[in-house]
């Protein structure tokens, strides 16, 4: 083996992270994974398999929206504090208690809202514009057939589709299925992610007060980390262990991926030195293999893309901060095919208005992880001093990242800049 | 009763939402909930409910952070291109396989990224400045004392705070956790939530078919979307179900919510109707009782903030778009109390381009359903047309609220403006 210059002669090309996506994404034919039917009450997050039809009308009867009299609206014409019209109280609807009676002209029945609009009625007098004397009601001003009535299917038509295919679906959308009798629904099924940790000199976290000789070993915190970042989507976790540096091992591990899982991740030998031979490894199993072997990412450069018979392998480097940040890259979009969800992924950021100077190098994006203080009324971003590659704790010190966009060489103390969260609170 | 305006005369005053917050939690004292030590593996979004210190150095030993050769600094001193230096190549260090010899002058130990650094040993030459010749290596570059190495302690000191009490915790931090050796975390136990839908006409959505006289019932869809919204938060859901408008039920399921749960959230009869009375038995139930009644939200006006012995009873409004604006308001920033969250919460907004003139009211904060469309490199905001009050579907049908503050009379066409989104994913 040539061990000279490995890093350099090992990577044919750095791709654009962007060209990446697009190479990787044109390489294979990615379709929505099957459905199921679950409880809608247990549906939130899931995405719409099909789109759902209402076959009712919603409200499916007419109910008043104000409180006040329901009537003929052809008895309130011309009605006015100068010249108030008399009606006479016939009964009472009120939510769940409707008026069983029918109205004839000349006669009001006291409705509350939401109350279904007794037979004969066409309008609600808000009771603003009215006064009880005894079993009479005056009425100070006209209303128009329909005024202050929700009418049959004035929410939801039946034969109208209420929620399209590939919405993930919201707490008010499982209130909209319930209100047209919808209990149960079809969803895609949750997305299977293999992961696993390459590298023998790793140790579960779980497992390390067992280990003697403690000099040798390293925990391994990538498992942990991807996985749960994955619970963020839905996903489910086949969970691939710790996997030796023997190529027989690994192979074992990505076949057992493929077979249980619709991705496989793998954290760890995804560089090209002497331990780092996972991209020739996935190219001896199948086709198509590696796609993309290196990204412009700052951390993040010795990521490769992959897939064999269909399915996405993606081998994230070894180093913590740089895994957080070709996961974030390149997971969730492939999540997001597989569960067919239409539309556009809204990260969450904010403005901030960087308090030092950042160099980055052109032609690369760099991923800086920033601290956001707020100063009166806006947020500054405080760059994180790094003593050391590949140090963990400068994630949790951090409230995002700051990106630095190929095109660039570094930002100017006082630039404004959007910052990426990673924690929903910042602190 | 007196029927004859209600509305006006019920609600005393109503409070702008700021001052209806301060309000409410001036008059309660809401201590964090207890804790509870949980397994890292099982820690995704849990709060710490102490600060956690490191009792390791992270590495615990020297590690190297690059691939290239183990050397003693000094014995590269004066090293370049045309003058370079011989080294003796005696061994090799690799992840899991440390070198088990000592180093001595005019040696050099063959290294990979994360290998330890073997006894003697005190920088890393590069691999990129290093020519191997037989058993040699050659030297191009002068190393300094720690260069390329993690040194001892370098990511975490032993004894340093590595995580804050009321930290959210995210994937990232999990691992670091581990990677200290901490597999058990205290962590506030979840909130629990009473949530109830008081209403005689509402049925519950999976009991619909069984109902007879469906003319009379309509759908209950607010349970399930407060409790769904409230998972968002970890929360724990005591359901105290549908509740009839009789008195003696309604307060019988304030008390079962009291008991059960740490907040209790009603909708319905928040309004100060015939059948709204909701905040007079909060009220006859103990003290303080009901602190802010009716705010200056559009839709939202009819909640009620109220507490009883320490504990907070939000009465929601019945109509479901209101609910979720006053939900959105008032709940999740009494979750954060209890769960003893340090940080500001940053909500999911996006900027975009108002397009149609929307008018409000000014006094009031205005919640206007908007759908989102993406045109070129901006979003544009489109106001949902409504067809009546209460309208379920108009929710799905938004991407966000477009929210027009107090002080404005509404905002003109082509206005930029910020979008709460409520969804994820804008289609």
């Amino acid at each position: 083996m040539d061990y000279s210059d490995p890093r350099l002669k090992g990577f044919k090309k750095f791709e654009y992270i962007d060209d990446a996506l697009k190479k990787f994404f044109n390489s294979l034919d990615l379709n929505p994974v099957d459905c199921e039917v679950v409880n809608v009450s247990n549906a939130l997050g899931r995405v719409l398999g099909e789109d759902v039809i209402s076959n009712v009308n919603v409200p499916h009867f007419s109910r008043a929206a104000m409180d006040g009299y329901a009537v003929i609206s052809e008895d309130t014409i011309g009605a006015s504090f100068d010249n108030p019209i008399r009606l006479k109280i016939v009964g009472e609807s009120a939510p769940g208690k409707p008026y069983r009676g029918q109205i004839t002209k000349g006669e009001a029945v006291r409705i509350s809202t939401g109350a279904k609009m007794p037979e004969g009625s066409n309008a609600v007098v808000m009771v603003e514009y009215t006064k009880q004397i005894d079993d009479y009601v005056e009425i100070y001003a006209p209303v128009g057939e329909n005024q202050n009535v929700s009418k049959v299917g004035e929410d939801i038509k039946k034969g109208e589709i209420i929620l399209k295919k590939g919405t993930v679906l919201e707490p008010f959308d499982l209130s909209l299925l319930y209100s047209i009798g919808i209990t149960k629904i079809a969803v895609r099924r949750k997305v299977r992610v293999a992961v696993g940790a390459v590298g023998s000199e790793l140790v579960d976290a779980n497992k390390f007060n067992n280990v003697s000789d403690n000099q040798k070993y390293i925990i391994e915190t990538n498992r942990i980390m991807i996985s749960s970042a994955l619970s963020y989507f839905n996903c489910e976790i086949v969970d691939l262990g710790i996997i030796s540096d023997d190529e027989e091992d690994i192979k074992d591990a990505i076949i057992k991926g493929l077979n249980e899982a619709d991705i496989v991740v793998l954290t760890g030998g995804s560089s090209v030195g002497k331990y780092d031979y996972i991209p020739n490894i996935i190219n001896e199993l199948g086709e198509p293999g590696v796609i993309v072997h290196g990204v412009t990412a700052h951390p993040g450069r010795p990521v490769a893309l992959a897939s064999i018979n269909g399915k996405p392998i993606i081998n994230l480097p070894g180093y913590p901060v740089a895994a957080y940040v070709d996961f974030l890259l390149f997971v969730p979009p492939i999540i997001f095919r597989l569960l067919g969800i239409s539309g556009e992924y809204i990260p969450l950021k904010v403005k901030a208005v960087l308090d030092s100077k950042v160099p980055s190098k052109p032609g690369t994006r760099s991923f800086v992880r920033v601290k956001l203080v707020r100063k009166g009324g806006e947020y500054h971003a405080i760059p994180i001093r790094l003593t050391g590659a590949g140090v963990l704790s400068s994630l949790s010190k951090a409230d995002g990242f700051l990106i630095i966009p190929e095109d660039l060489e570094g930002l100017d103390k006082g630039s404004e800049v959007e910052v990426l969260l990673i924690r929903r609170f910042i602190s």
